[in-house]
């Protein structure tokens, strides 16, 4: 199977965990709609990834993770969305959830997506060391103090650090999918980070350009935001040709951040096919 | 320590883990604010309460698993307060989260504080038997399909299932109290299921009949928002007098439903303890 094939089955059985008889419907259907239609599963991907390049024994193991990440994911950007935050009226080119089921369903589907995230790893109590360190691993990615609410909540301060706020809102969890992948084969997480901390950097980086330079059409969510709400982005800061070359120094800074391992070239590979895909097609036909 | 002194421990050293320098600051006040000052700590008394009567062999297990249902408890606190659902300005005396912090860090803090719920139990990998035994029971009473997250959202269905609501809204959190508290003495959880679901029931009634008929100032939230909001409540099906008396039924099937074990007459004594102090005052001198 290959990794989204993988990814999605992981997902799949997660979310049955949700289902049956006494499960409000709505609630059951909102956190469908949040996970499925599926986005670009970057971070799983990305564990996957760095699971098969440290030689993964057990391919379940990183599958959960990664289903786990994923889910994370996608409940930050369901609260992420609401009225008091985005107010984002669509996402991966549908509704939004609160858009679509109403703001109480989306704050609840949110909550259950991260509930569900967690309770995943009781299917790892057959190896509970590895069990521990991924649950340790990812559970820093996304609380406080630096994990993307934590990020999330940067922009509730007056004075902002630009460095924790980017590192806590998407580095994080980038963080989690290299170091869970490296947890979920056995190997030393903390060899790991710094992989996915610049990564973080890197998609945050194409994000904002993205979010500047793209059409919504393109991206399925509205686009311009950052400006109109006023929030720190690269582009804001560097301009598009500065943010341009920011964000092909840090594709640069990952491929040296590779620790070694048996099948870092097959990742090197998939981090350049990445990077290329995460422009803005107007901006690759400005740099061709 | 006595059992709230134990809590109190327990929750200021979940808390810890927040804290720190890349932690937004207005994040973790928030979160403080949600936790602290305490309110009856209710469920992880119970938790507590349970472990000892199962002869527990390490305190520290119970205080893990009770720290995170009553972190649990408190995120549940702050959502369900939010503007789209009760709207509450009052919690425990003080402004809730929303009104003090602002929407967002009320979404943000309520997210939070679940994450940190779960990774607590990180402390626990020096057993991983039972930190694997304590996160499926905890994470069950959270999310969907039955736990509190569920009995939220079927205040969003057209049908609402009487039964499921109060099981999954209430009783969950309780049915993880005892069996959390037997788990985390290492004794089978199952047998201990069905005291927690009773009590979380005369809890509700308990908590209906205040809503109804105490003041604001003895509860130290907004009455009467059961009756405002249309919501399906004890006293509205069976009114004050009938209340008290299905209360009085279920606090007999409590002590009843107390599995075999070297604790049980003192767990007893506690349960007559609280279902005295849970009924409204004006109700206790009515009855007297």
């Amino acid at each position: 199977m290959d990794a989204v094939s993988r990814i999605e089955a992981a997902l799949s059985s997660a979310l049955q965990r949700a289902d049956g008889p006494p499960c409000p419907p709505k609630l059951l259907a909102a956190m469908n709609h949040a996970v499925f239609p599926r986005g670009a599963r970057v971070r799983p991907r990305l564990c996957l990834a760095v699971a098969a390049a440290c030689g993964e024994d057990n391919p379940i193991v990183a599958e959960t993770a990664a289903a786990s990440i994923e889910l994370l994911h996608c409940a930050s950007l369901v609260h992420d969305d609401l009225p008091c935050f985005d107010d984002a009226d669509t996402r991966r080119g549908m509704p939004s959830v609160h858009r679509a089921f109403g703001e109480p369903l989306a704050v609840l589907a949110g909550d259950a997506l991260i509930v569900l995230a967690f309770e995943n790893f009781v299917r790892l109590s057959f190896t509970p060391q590895r069990m521990s360190a991924l649950l340790s691993v990812v559970a820093r990615a996304v609380g406080a103090p630096s994990g993307i609410v934590a990020g999330q909540a940067w922009e509730c301060e007056e004075a902002v650090d630009l460095a924790h706020y980017h590192r806590a809102k998407t580095g994080s969890l980038f963080a989690a999918a290299t170091c869970s992948g490296a947890a979920a084969a056995g190997v030393d997480a903390s060899e790991w980070r710094e992989l996915g901390e610049v990564l973080g950097e890197a998609y945050q980086v194409a994000d904002d350009l993205r979010d500047a330079a793209a059409d919504a059409d393109e991206i399925g969510k509205p686009t311009g935001r950052d400006f109109v709400l006023g929030r720190p982005s690269a582009t804001r800061a560097l301009g598009i040709e500065g943010a341009m070359s920011r964000l092909e120094a840090l594709v640069a800074r990952a491929n040296q951040a590779i620790p070694p391992c048996r099948g870092a070239a097959d990742l090197r590979a998939l981090i350049m096919l990445e990077a290329k895909r995460l422009v803005p097609k107007s901006l690759a036909r400005h740099a061709a």
